[in-house]
């Protein structure tokens, strides 16, 4: 511990107040420890960085890819094509690749999944933007029920499943086109809601927007909305949440 | 009949071809009778020039508000405010105003309503847009059935009355906010709906922009869609859908 | 039916109370048969599930496409492409494609098409989407009059032809660019008009957005709209309407 | 002529050099005048300077009306409130004020209007712009045919009027809701069309830009859009057409 | 209970199945009681009905107010005026109005308030909406923090108040003009962060809209948005997820 | 004279007054006669139909663009490819390709063309559209002079051209990023001025919407604004403004 | 010192090493001392607070502007209205109101103002927000030249003032409608424009976003842009702006 | 001078009054020598043309480099592709091409770079922007300091740096998603910062629309904005405000 080792230096005559004075005064962030902090902050809250692909050149992806599973002996890329996922295929024991969700990952064995996280969809198309959500909670350590294809056009589809989404602690909604799923969902239970419009649909859709005002607007209580796609900020929140209940438990 | 008696008097020899192409050449428009075939199409279909109050002058609204009564016997403005109603209470007998619906109202004593549509409102603060609707229709000649208030985050108060929703040959669906409704009654009715976004709510629904660009992107089958705050024209459409079963009854 | 055997098990004490009540609290909406009902409503109203190809693998195209043959003895598949019927070409006997409307058929032999629907359109761009609307009325059973390129920048085009729009029980218009020509045909016939705005245009049509806003602020009565290029929607809608009077008749 | 006049001193040996070359180096733009230019080119064009009443101080209002009265013998204030009329209604002789086109004018007499202009509106409400469109037309020369209220929801009202429509140099097409009139009378006419969007209209007319939207995206030749609601901007610039065949005549 | 009633009448043979038949045929939703389910959430989960005071007429408004209050012993008006208190004030012992968060309420003595939500605003001019958000909060039982004027633009105003914030379950980030402090919040803590954009701003906000799209495009994790102004809402789905945690302590 | 025929055989006693009653009721637009209108409209203002070939099939291009230079002797295609003047360039006599403009074309030996149209750019990635306006001008007969590159950032460039610009009847002023030169344009000369926004830029321009609103918003008068890249527009009404000139001459 | 007592008094054996660790973990920011920075930044860069006083209640209105000019000796309130002045005319000596900037300021004796900014406006109606920007400016201390309605329809009067443009060290341009003269004036000088867009102008105006649009589209070099209508902003940076080139002088 | 000797010739009888006096009204523009200032203004303020290549022909892009670089000696092209770099690779001695800026260029040998920009960037994804700034800077003579990644989500990277930051005399803010850095950079920095959004991001980013918001609307002082991703434009107004206190130095 930097900062104990400076007061430490000090108490022990090792060095100067001028010393210590200064290098208090000039790294108050680092020592402060914004990074430390940072790393013990992940530590603890079992968030470790994850790595956004899309974008990034072959040498990027696979250096990033490397270190983190270096660092953490696992590593989740999300947004990844195949093409990505083959620049670290051999290099990575046990890595594997799913084309629904985009996710690169190699997960530690023996991790344990908890709490319950439900994540709906309104219709197929919205899968892969569930899947992103569903595997990143996964992968921070939740329990997730899929509940897909229960759009409001066919309403028993979803009130027929409507137990299992009440019963988890935290349900994200995930819809295109005009995202109404997320308002009869709110109605329906008690727990906070994570609602994700989808850029499915066509036309007057405006890539997304559409659902995402829907969402915004939705005249059920418990609701509130992540990025148009955005399955892994959705995954993420509603990880928060779930370990809410369960550290207490 | 203005054609036939030109013709006619050719015929009789009580005027020239000359005169007679003069007028063809001349007023074909009239002749062919837009504004004849236009009142012809009126008293044939049913639906009488209705007047449109807001931002008409003291003078324009009372005089076109009269005129119309003098010529159909009966009269139908909407979105009249309560001065506009006083300017014509003492000279029209029986005029009515409805300060929900902002509708004032003259109608033929004996008038049958018949079909069935059903006019559904999210919540309590779409109601006046729906009674501009309800009322336009029942003006026009349809049955109403109303059903308010029966917003998707209490999906129960819909459900409990779905028989009436299905059993009309037109559905309009009125919603502010998020207008989730429209997509849940069009999964559930296999007959036309009408929906009719409101300016109900606040923030990010640019004042019914958002429930506009939901109801047009439903996932549900069989919806289309009027403008903001557009009861009248949603009472004119579904009484021509419900006029068709009528018809041919 | 299960509601009366839990019923005639409790009257003849083959269970308890509390085993009934249970029932009645868990399985309401299972009970209440959404999916029956559903599957009643199919039959009963003549709409078979159709296909919405756009952005499904090729696996699950040809399995959805095929299941559906099989159950209904016809499929209709909307926004396929070549490379998509080619899946499905040589399984499924009598299949066609048409490029324009890109849409892949098996029909029923013998069927009849009844009642009358009018597809208009203002250029021949907008003839996809058109032909979309058509065939899909006609795969549901409506017969339909088709009015190409009777756009309002050649006025008389439409008028030489207005008769036949005229006799339809429905209009279904097909518009980009500006979209006037929702405006003028719904000023030209008694019937409900379902508006279909297009992509096509360029520049400030802002993907179609223009010619939507254009027909939701119609000064026509008489006009709903559905999203843009929905061609499937308008004539889903337009045989919900069509029917109507023709159950009647 | 202050350039002639300083080139005479210095031919005439009243100044020397030094002071002429002073004063077309610090003067250029107002010697070269772009000051006096402008005054000659409002001679010569005929467009005095004109007064945008809306936004402006009792004092500066009253100020700028009066000074252009004095130096050009007429005055034209576009936007003025009943308030505003007051202020000058007795200073200036033979002032008038029209509350509908919201214009305060006082005309030299004897003038003369020559050529042609159509100006035409969709619907009532559109009126006040059209005024300010057509007086501002008169007041700067322009003879002026109105043609108000023949939208396209009834086309024979705009069918039986073409005739003067046609004849005109150039055609102010006024419009607001959807604006589709202007493409219907660009498609009638060979002559260039001013379209005109006007805030008439509720919901999602933007006020006024889905009819702005509507005339750029004209499916019609020969039509050119001017700021919604801008009357006087559509008057002056189809001043300037009509005079470019008064002018040749 | 209505359901066992029912039951208890069938097997005490006090009525036939056909009527308890038709009992559950017609009256599931009811019987499956949604409105009870409703009531028993309420009840279950501590959220009993609120006001949404804002255009309901004084009769409305005093109604509901009294009704809920008798029903519940408590009551809860958001968005209400000054004038819409005085409906109330001398029937409702113990009611008090706040002027700034616009609540008109009644709280049963005694109530306790559990957990922890922090409530911070980036500048003065965001905290009637923040306590909208708070008061909210500990009507429904959560124990708040407040943490107004930590705007961005002075980080060392949020910086010296990081330690409350971190302490709390939930952080709801109440932030107009561009709303940043959501990003620099959700960058600091591990809980998760519900944002409230407000219209707080001018020019280029567009009454929210700008907030909003910063907070929905936020680079930190754990982060999700709910309407514009909406302090209720924020304060509904924190209570929520606050929740999560006492309950399982 | 079809009309008058049938007049005579009525009065002749050759039909009945049923029959030219049926007539006069059925055939009141063909008798109108719009579609020969329409054929000596083109004949008599000299504006000969034109290809749009942006999204034409093969077969459709090719067949269109001979069949009009079979009937007019010479054709006009815009927004062509350089793939769809190989379809023709072995089957037209003279045919031309401009990759600039895009335009494919036959012209008539000896055309004259008269009048002046002026065609400034604000930049060099203007000139594909100004081109598209100014061979559509010179196509139907108008002198054009070109002024390219004199766009607001170096006055001067403009400055010093704008003799040739206050000489034209019409002055084309394309521009696209911000759009400013209509404006400075506007305000340095007296005759109108067809502002054509392009989607030349980036950023926030929003594909040309930031240059229309410039224009459309300009404080300079004698402007109006075609759709965003439509050179063809511009040059088409031009034409019709320079032609004013030209007849009068 | 606080860092460098808690330090000596570690080493002097006056507290622990755990405390001194404590007082570094818990109180980094205070001891950064980001309050006292500020402070110290404030009177190094004398820019002291001002006061936003729309929307501010007449209390802390007074109260805010009270304190400061008891801690400053001086005071600025942007966007104040008459009435606010109103509050605090009789107990601040020599306090004056702008009515229109909205200003209401209090200044040291004998301040000097340095450097030279020239603010321009594009028409008379752009004043107000100059003048918030000017005296802004001048508040902190910078010489302001005003050059007031140069607006590029009339280039002329820009161009004959552009010298003192040219010779400022930062030029303010201030404009609505179109907001083209940022353009025009970012291609005559070798200095940075701030560029503020106004909401002057109606239509598609669209309360200053076409402005605003224009000026971030410049084609010229060397602009960028504040918030519509914010002239305190412009005066802020432009100061900044201005002082770099006082200091090192 | 030409202004002097056009004066002596009249003043010496050698050219008539009518002749001067053509000459002042011809030539004003050209006397004024707007060109001549131009190349004055370049050479004074050391910024040489420079190549925006996107969109440029490879005729004309190598064209103008080439030129640029016989006439400067360096020549600067940015948004240029790989394939652009090859045309001029082997004709220009000492060219380099920056894959991640764009940038192709040639540089005289021995260029000082003076002042100082700190250029910082949210995230990698927006350093191709920050390349593009900061080079351009670079190559206009300003010295540069690079922070690249210290978005807000990671508040200690920002702050570790901040002397850095606040030692320069611009600062240059680089962001995409939220663009939430340049409010808390503003707000801890007293020099120009100069705000750049990039289109980095997804959803609701709307293409860099919601991070140029966010910039607009800074809570902070002291920020104005340039256009979504033009780094060039940022260090070019940089460059202006940094010499601003060198020249003073």
């Amino acid at each position: 511990m930097e900062t104990r080792e400076i007061l430490e230096q000090l108490k022990n005559g090792e060095i100067t107040i001028e010393t210590a004075e200064k290098f208090f005064k000039k790294e108050p962030y680092r020592e402060l420890g914004f990074a430390k902090l940072d790393s013990h902050r992940e530590i603890r809250s079992g968030f470790p960085e994850v790595v956004f692909s899309s974008g990034k050149t072959d040498e990027h992806f696979a250096d990033i890819v490397m270190k983190l599973y270096e660092h953490d002996g696992e590593v989740l890329a999300t947004r990844a094509s195949q093409h990505q996922f083959e620049l670290v295929k051999d290099k990575l024991p046990g890595v594997v690749y799913d084309p629904v969700s985009r996710i690169v990952k190699v997960e530690k064995p023996g991790k344990s999944q908890v709490g319950k996280i439900a994540v709906c969809t309104a219709g197929t198309a919205d899968i892969p933007v569930a899947e992103e959500a569903a595997q990143t909670a996964e992968y921070f350590g939740s329990a997730v029920d899929r509940l897909y294809d229960v759009g409001v056009s066919g309403l028993h589809r979803l009130l027929s499943n409507i137990d299992t989404i009440q019963s988890a602690n935290c349900v994200i909604t995930v819809a295109g086109m005009e995202g109404a799923l997320a308002s009869v969902i709110g109605g329906l239970v008690d727990k906070p809601v994570i609602a994700v419009p989808t850029s499915v649909g066509y036309g007057a859709n405006l890539n997304g927007l559409a659902a995402l005002l829907t969402m915004i607007n939705s005249c059920a209580n418990g609701i509130s909305v992540v990025n148009i796609d955005n399955g892994y900020g959705a995954g993420y929140i509603a990880t928060q949440i779930n370990r809410l209940c369960v550290k207490k438990g």
